[in-house]
């Protein structure tokens, strides 16, 4: 099956909600983005954003975060009504990464993926290229984060 | 000083380098992208990639880790000889991302920053957009990242 038989093109599917505690988003800036508004609750209340707030790679990473487990609950229900899930294989890139609103410590952020379209890789056939719209949003609905990847799909 | 006044257009500085150990790749891997060829040395040699590679939010992550400390000893260089840094802000997002070769378990990645262009910011009188090229690239200087960041500067 492919993945755009899968998934209908357009239509948002939820895929897992990560909490983004003050001690996760400390851990993460101390490995990756050490600035202050990431690390430190006071600073931040300084600073621009007003809070503590994780890095915007946290963010992106958290979506990572949900759509492993999600993509191997779905090969597994797939599997049980016969049907072999879509191969997908790992991205070449992604476009127009936006950072839409901070992600606060204490917020809950519920990402998304909906299939936009897919396009044969002429060099190899039976290999696609899908590209898929990646989304999170907070516990009020606001959008925080927005990019479009592309994953490879084998025959 | 403008950060277009530091950087003059095209110059492709060098910002640091981080080493991609097996433990922190599979350390990273675990809490964000679980995937056999990011956590299991012998499930990777079975993989497309061949061998323990890092999550590419790994490798993104990695050029932030190399970008805060390049520009907090920037702006401290800059201070001694009396001079006032750009004040950068955070950034909106960025476009096309490339992820353009694994990161293998041992690599060494150099990352880089190119300023691109600047902007005046209609609506904030003062504030720019800067457009700015992150790069990275393995020991043998083969190019494994590329993305094109905004990142606001303040008055």
């Amino acid at each position: 099956m492919k993945l755009s038989e899968l998934h209908p093109e357009g239509t948002k599917v939820r895929i897992g909600t990560v909490d983004f505690t003050q001690d996760d988003i400390i851990r993460f800036a101390g490995q990756f983005d050490p600035q202050p508004f990431h690390l430190d609750p006071e600073a931040a209340r300084q600073s621009l954003f007003g809070g503590l707030c994780a890095s915007g790679w946290h963010t992106c990473a958290g979506w990572m975060k949900c759509f492993v487990p999600y993509w191997t609950s779905e090969t597994i229900r797939l599997g049980k009504d016969g049907i072999v899930a879509p191969k997908l294989g790992p991205s070449p890139g992604f476009a127009d990464l936006r950072w839409l609103r901070p992600v606060f410590a204490g917020d809950s952020i519920t990402y998304f993926v909906t299939f936009l379209a897919a396009k044969d890789l002429e060099s190899r056939p039976g290999w696609r290229i899908n590209t898929i719209r990646c989304e999170g949003e907070n516990q009020n609905g606001e959008a925080v984060i927005r990019f479009d990847s592309k994953v490879i799909e084998f025959p």
